[in-house]
């Protein structure tokens, strides 16, 4: 009878807590369409009311989270006996609880302050090519961040309390490892790439394409790998995005007429999240079970599909005749191997992150990650970032930033107060190779059935593997479930070698 | 000393009551961006995690506005020496309180429910032409309902406390007196135009005409009439609608190849919201004082844009020649007095509400005013309301339905359980002669002004008498301080019959 009441009881506040975490869910899903809306549909002059929309929602979810009834529920459910499931969501639920309720609102308020006078700071900083006008608003956001990360957990580092936000379970031990390798591993493999006198042919794409026939071939590569229309739309953004939940997740893209290879890889990028958010389960939609896992593994799924596929020679096999029949008078002569060779192509001088090419791309992080990290560890002065900036640039990727615009002040992120992020995108990248590898033990011939526009089994590899399951397990966890392996840079090493040794020709890597 | 002290714990009570006011109203806010999301952008599959988003919100400001913490701090508040403007939010939110307050959450519930599965029942009973049908599903609407204005008050007539939540200051009285005289006089009116020889140029805009061509019209339509496009949008809906708030006020059409002419009105209707909308003070953003009036003051700023302004002949003269620029095959031969008399029609025997003219469209508001009013009231039986429907169709426009799905299970209203939403069309055209009558006294020449696509004074006469007052005055108190007189119908009823008896050739009404 004791045992009986006492499952009773569990079950009673379990009951109540996933309402509340439900009621959470959807009021976040709601911010979320606020904010698509606004990127995408809203009016310039909306801004003022949709700021204070946003606020007021975050106000609430805030407080329903932090609340003490929600401290209470957390405290009962964990000395009760739940199912697996259960443990899950309240695993997931109490991270996010203790993490907000540990920082006091005053901080919370001046941090949110402070990033939205640092946005106009550092654009106007960036303009004027002039670090020093955005220092002591990076000084600032240094310190507030480092006190945020004080009252989460005092007695560790910083650094792994921040990026415990985006990457909550590999640990930044694992980030630091696998960026170091990367570090260690790609500057020489950059360097072979520099001294190839291999010609590819990246002239491929050159010219004008209208951008109104791009947007169709958008639609056509989103048709091809599958893209579920009866849950998504695509449109345009000036940074491309997806959001959404497992029901309505869209794409957004953006077209440059000089640009058609950048629109179409973005889309497929895009793609990548999305289809990763419609293949959550329907059934535990506003739950943690109905979740995606954080950004490693979404960035995983984005790559997955824009490198893994859509840079693949299969891949151009299938969709370079759709691409020729958009643009018939401009790609009449490319042979598969040209547009392979030109989604490929390593770029000489690329200081900049957004532009780089698959390769290049994580010198870009690796340089940002040791700066924010010794930034935030105290060990770098902020006056100091734009010449260890450029010092690193030098070293890792061989050419040197002339201005800050182009170096330290490129990118916005961190005018968010947004420390710990950057990672998460090589992380990402990582984790698709050892996903892809895995699929491709898994899936007979899946090369042939990416060139025959046969993506079904891919599709339903990622499902069972990694998109069902939601947040349900751990990152770490959830790779070994889909992959029977720890967490690892091998594959992504192996396959950058032996894609980029072969295309450029270098005996060493091939 | 004492009353320095209550001073201060007044304002300190206002303090934290409008803060409240303010959360409640974001996320209201926040629930029109969703469900503006849903009609215009959403893909169909969304629809059941947005039905949770939702009813997220919806719980969220039910719990905020009924809370204890409001009900203290509105009877504290109501001891209080406020302002004008703090007592006009007071009563606002006083009434939504109290409204939202009497009604059991079981009852709210049930509605809900009874109204979500009563959509597909009322589509299929007219599908099928079988009230029927929907019949027993109405009856419980009608009870639901009249138990609901019974919790509002025991005391009341509950089809008057129904009709309060869309008009809740005219009275169910003005509304009765209004409709009783419309149809007293336009009976009369429409028969006399029904045996008039006039040969108006009825078929000025037949034909099919491009789509795309039209949204470039309606385009045009807003340009010329002043709509801030910094602060709002275009886009189509299968029901036209607009929505949004003085920052971001969105306007909807729909277009038919072979209906220009209705989705030029339509634009022009959905206009006149949202510049209303968007007339609104931004400073009281979030608060009653910067909210609109209610469906009366709302619909008269959409009818006297939609007709005082789109279908009369100083627009005409102004917009023929952008419409024949647009349309050049079809309409180089028109004259204004051919597009001003197409404007005009009316029509003999057309059986819908949303295809009827600016004439006859009262005539179906008053049939179903009769009767929704008499099923609350008890005094007619559903069962009867086929018959009743047709027999006042009959009388009042001289037509009989030939079938219910063209007769009584025409509009969604009723399946929604909306009941007393249909005269405020009626009261809004009422007040929106008035008003315009009054603007004419006011704005030298109007109608030159207006045939010269000069629409800034009325565009600020509007502002300064309606727009500006948001919800500070009462439907009666502001209809009295922008015209200097009561609410009457002498305006529209003289309106209506110089315009159509001059159309029409009428002896009696010239």
């Amino acid at each position: 009878m004791a045992s009986e009441a006492a499952t009773d009881e569990a079950s009673d506040a379990y009951s109540k807590f996933i309402r509340k975490v439900k009621r959470l869910e959807n009021l976040g899903q709601a911010e979320t369409v606020l904010s698509w809306d606004q990127e995408v549909m809203m009016p310039e002059g909306g801004t003022p009311a949709r700021s204070k929309q946003r606020s007021a929602l975050s106000t609430v979810t805030h407080e329903i989270l932090t609340s003490d009834e929600m401290a209470e529920l957390l405290d009962e459910l964990e000395g009760e006996d739940l199912t697996d499931e259960q443990e899950a969501v309240v695993r997931e639920v109490r991270r996010a609880h203790d993490r907000k309720s540990r920082v006091p609102e005053d901080l919370v308020e001046e941090l949110s302050e402070v990033s939205s006078e640092a946005m106009p700071v550092w654009k106007e900083a960036k303009a004027e090519d002039d670090f020093s006008k955005f220092a002591p608003t990076l000084e600032r956001l240094v310190e507030l961040r480092r006190e945020y990360a004080e009252h989460i957990d005092p007695d560790r580092d910083p650094y792994e309390v921040l990026f415990e936000k985006y990457e909550p379970y590999l640990g930044v031990d694992t980030a630091e490892e696998i960026l170091q390798r990367l570090r260690d591993e790609l500057v020489p493999l950059v360097d072979a790439i520099r001294e190839s006198d291999a010609e590819l042919a990246t002239d491929t794409f050159t010219g004008e394409f209208d951008t109104d026939t791009q947007e169709e071939l958008a639609r056509d590569v989103l048709d091809e790998l599958g893209y579920d229309w009866e849950h998504g739309r695509l449109d345009t953004a000036p940074h491309p995005f997806s959001a959404g939940n497992q029901f309505d997740a869209r794409v957004t893209t953006r077209f440059n007429p000089e640009e058609p290879l950048g629109a179409l890889m973005a889309t497929v990028h895009e793609f990548g999240h999305a289809t990763y958010t419609l293949g959550l389960p329907r059934d535990h939609y506003a739950t943690p079970l109905g979740d995606s896992r954080d950004m490693t593994v979404h960035e995983s799924q984005s790559r997955l599909w824009e490198n893994h596929v859509g840079r693949s020679r299969a891949f151009w096999e299938r969709f370079l005749p759709t691409m020729q029949d958009r643009f018939p008078e401009k790609l009449a002569d490319a042979s598969v191997e040209d547009a392979f060779e030109a989604a490929n192509e390593v770029y000489e001088d690329n200081l900049i992150r957004v532009e780089a090419d698959e390769l290049t791309y994580h010198m870009h992080i690796v340089v940002r990650f040791e700066i924010e990290r010794d930034l935030i560890r105290g060990d770098l002065d902020v006056e100091d970032v734009p010449e260890v900036w450029n010092d690193k640039y030098e070293e890792y990727l061989g050419i040197r930033p002339d201005s800050d615009a182009e170096g330290c002040l490129q990118d916005i992120h961190w005018s968010h107060g947004d420390f710990g992020y950057f990672p998460t995108y090589s992380l990402g990248s990582v984790l698709a190779a050892q996903l892809f590898a895995s699929a491709e033990d898994d899936i007979e011939n899946l090369d042939d059935k990416i060139a025959a526009g046969d993506f079904e089994p891919l599709h339903e590899w990622l499902t069972e593997s990694v998109h069902r399951h939601g947040s349900r397990y751990t990152t770490d966890d959830l790779i070994r479930e889909a992959t029977g392996e720890d967490y690892t840079a091998d594959y992504f090493l192996d396959y950058v070698k032996s894609k980029y040794g072969d295309l450029y020709e270098l005996d060493d890597y091939q």
